[in-house]
């Protein structure tokens, strides 16, 4: 059992603390936020939390053990410093950190202190990432050779960040994760249509230890959201897309190897040459498993799946997209 | 009327043939393949047809007044300029040659002879791409912003050109035909998996004078082919997916506006905010369209929609392309 | 304002209840399951709800102005008699009736004593129903010729009812509310594979007095879900596919007429003749609507879009076929 | 070797004729059709046929071994009896006769005397349909519980056959080599829209002796093709889409019996069970195959795939499908 103090209530927050709720492995829950409207709107739905509209209260509560923050990047690293403080273990929801130096400050006190530290890359806790995972750690495409992966999203601009750290998160936590490894080359072009400044679509190039390539391709604004990641190693080829009902997965198999007379191949009727097998993924919520991952680290001092550690790596290939991509746009 | 010569007789060189006889705007046509077997195969196929072994033999007969060049790409500048020398308008397959030096004095002969060039870009003859052309000039989809295109292929490796000089030639000469503009800045990274040196996949950044980028993602070897283009406008958004049988091209509509509460979508039921069209598109060969068009040209003295210098355009981006690979691949 | 009883706890009581209390018209709410252990259950969840073991007890309190009843088909009948009696109006779950009679005793008793009764057809309160429906009514597709449809579900069979009174309700209800009208033809072949004398596969033909026709496929036990609807008009033709995540509906023009040469289609390049729109469907939940109509239908005395009438018109064809496919079973 | 006459260059004709002539096995071809100008035409375009406007010399051509007849239905009992009298082998389109009397009648006679009838159900031999009874013989499936299959074709209407005899002869073949049975029962419904008489939209049932049932929908003119056939079997489900480029053939697996809490499956998540399947198939031309086939069967007196009998099985559920629908038309 653990005591959790949850600091933000916007998106995010409500959510997982809907979760923790649900884990039914916390006696004592304090919600935290600093808009009074929204902590009492919140309060309500949740009748059983205490609530402070400061949260040092939290911090400065000897009954709390660790403390959920869901507010906004900048304040990320004030936030869990001043929690770890006090001794608490800290969740910190995407990105972690808004720049690697801080998210190394993070993570070196929490390591120096025994303190858990996790991220909020909730993609790591859903079914068909977990699925695709367990058939690259089967070695069954062989060797990883590249990844490809776009997300380009609906709906409205940020003003604050480039989408490189609004969307590339989530792409990298996936491609660090299934590869067991982080990028040793960084790279990125796009440009700021709607507010200068601030990209909009980003193309990312990444190279990795082992030889693996990616290139991640984020966008606000378009009308249709697009996830698509294909995988392609040397034996098999595998496609996950999030948007597909039924098959979010789909592995083809190479089969035969054909020759074909030329590589025009528009005008041949084969489009593959092997099986297609499209395995069945379970079906959870992956915010209850996340949650569920926080509350066990912190009764056992395991490592999180998404630890800091791992935040910290993402924050530092966001960092070096984001700054490749600007060099570029101020030329 | 014109008399042609067609020289090179592998895949491309027959299947050009049997459209330029199709077309019946020839009366004389005579084909020339080093391989007296493979020459004496294709002339039993087409008996209509004089044959030579020696490409010289179409140069000096002043009957001919065109020469259709199938060849190898290294080939191509040689045989392109003895033709043009003896007064032929000339085809040439893409790319229309191994570099830019080469390209452009190839179109400058051709400029200051009155000669007709033209590049065997044989997508910018196809339906679909032809439909997208009309409605990019038609505005629907507003200012375009980015376009990104994959290009994953089946089958086997080439063993004397990198994938760029292989596939992009088919993507660039797209994207700068809808664009009607070339690149003003061009970089790519990718890597050789197959054999050393030559790379086997590519990711290829592209700027543009409009503000226009395009990320193009070529690759061999996978087991199942990939052709999606997607091009987002500031109204409108376009697929273009050439696998698809019923509807290659859809068009996107933004619809109103909607405000997420933030862009963590995946949690979120819309994938969508307006209406979706695919348009009819109509269904002629490509190869047909292609060879109507140079035989017209050589008839009118027009510019065909993929002049040499068009042609040159590409071949410029792909050298700074493959340059730019392998540069990175050398560290 | 209302006050309303809910008779019934199993899957679908609780689902209406929590939308009858969300519709904040109800100051009063009972509940009511003689099962003390789900009755509890559901108590808890729900607070604000008294509870009661007896329906009895609803139909006597003078309170309660409408009874929503969620049991098993065969209790239908006497639950919603006793509650019509004592002046309530009345919602029960599809199917209305288990047989016509009852259908029609049920609506004369309410049509006579100036009560609403209604049917839980959810279907025709989802926005892709809906949508149908505008188009249909505004005759983009032209005159309807034939409808098909299939229903092949997941998951285990009931043990006391056939396919048909289990799914056909769904595509019925559609059917007749598209159409505005009923069968007067309607006929069906199946069989009973798992357990005989429950038939769980069904195909019923259904003619209508306009001249439409239309092809019912319903089943249990597939391991993938089919819901596919398709609508073939003199001049368009409509694919509704409820599995599919972005394009539920698709609208197919016919475009201009073409003339193929011979009806072996299958090595014609063409599928289709005419652009495909799929248009954007709202998105809310179905049976909140479904709630809020009942709610709203008890306070001005108008006919719900589902009434009882409408529920005794699939009840007669669910009987019509049902008695035709056991006909033919028993041969 | 077999030399061959053809009789009948409409569409068909010259199809078979070509892949005739590419098999190498006939020495001599005769080819023949009562119009003067559609003879010249398809004699120019194959030179090493002969050529003649009746019928007659080819039956009384001592040198001619069988006969491919694909001509109007109507004449195809008169030519087969003419060409067999003589003594020829005869191939004969789909639908092998204009009723079941007469297909009677030629399956004898041949049989008595030694005859290879054949009837050009093509489908028999398209690699999909191959695929899919190689899985069914292998048990794949389990048993056979029920087939569905649409057929909503492009394009004009025929003026003298009902859409049952149009487009049911490929779904009925396929049926029946599938299930290796012929139906003990068969009914239809369906109607004419546009030509008063002719059905141009049919609903028809089949039960088969082992217990498996199955439901075939044909129609004309609608504005895209649908080709769709679901197998159910007792352990998986297979669906095969003809218009589907990639993924012609899917296999479903039951997966683990999850236990549903009810039947209204819309409110689920779950779309499926089980892995999905795609297996690759190989890539030939049908119609090769097919006349393959023939002259094989003439050289070693086989009897063929798709014999006269089997034409003569799907002659028959023909007649009783279009009597039925008829029979309802008419009340």
């Amino acid at each position: 059992m653990a005591n959790i103090g949850v600091v933000g209530l916007g998106y995010w927050g409500p959510n997982l603390l809907r979760n923790i709720i649900s884990s039914r492995r916390s006696d004592k829950i304090v919600i935290c936020d600093k808009d009074p409207g929204r902590l009492s709107k919140i309060a309500e739905r949740f009748p059983t939390c205490r609530k402070t509209l400061d949260a040092t209260d939290i911090f400065n509560d000897p009954d709390i053990d660790a403390v959920v923050i869901a507010t906004s990047v900048s304040s990320h690293y004030p936030l869990a410093m001043a929690a770890m403080k006090t001794g608490k273990h800290v969740f910190v929801e995407k990105p972690f950190a808004e720049d690697t130096k801080k998210a190394e400050e993070m993570v070196r006190y929490a390591e120096n202190n025994g303190l858990v530290t996790m991220v909020g890359h909730t993609f790591l806790y859903s079914p068909p990432v977990l699925k695709i995972k367990q058939i690259l750690d089967n070695k069954e495409l062989g060797d990883i050779r590249f990844i490809t992966s776009n997300r380009v999203n609906l709906g409205l601009h940020q003003k604050d960040v480039s989408v490189i750290w609004d969307l590339a998160p989530h792409d990298f936590s996936m491609l660090f994760y299934w590869l067991n490894e982080e990028p040793n080359f960084v790279e990125a072009f796009g440009h700021d249509y709607v507010l200068k400044g601030i990209p909009d679509v980003a193309f990312i190039n990444l190279g990795f230890p082992s030889g693996a390539i990616a290139n991640v391709q984020v966008a606000w604004l378009a009308p249709s959201k697009l996830r698509k990641t294909v995988i392609v190693g040397s034996r098999k080829m595998l496609i996950y897309d999030d948007t597909e009902p039924n098959e979010k997965i789909k592995i083809f198999d190479k089969g035969v190897d054909i020759l074909e007379p030329e590589t025009f191949g528009e005008y041949q009727l084969s489009y593959r040459t092997g099986d297609i097998v499209s395995p069945q993924i379970d079906s959870f919520e992956p915010l209850h498993s996340e949650m569920e991952e926080f509350l066990l680290c912190i009764e056992t001092g395991e490592t999180p799946r998404t630890s800091g550690r791992s935040g910290m790596g993402v924050v530092k290939a966001l960092e070096i997209a984001d700054k490749s991509l600007s060099a570029k746009l101020n030329k």
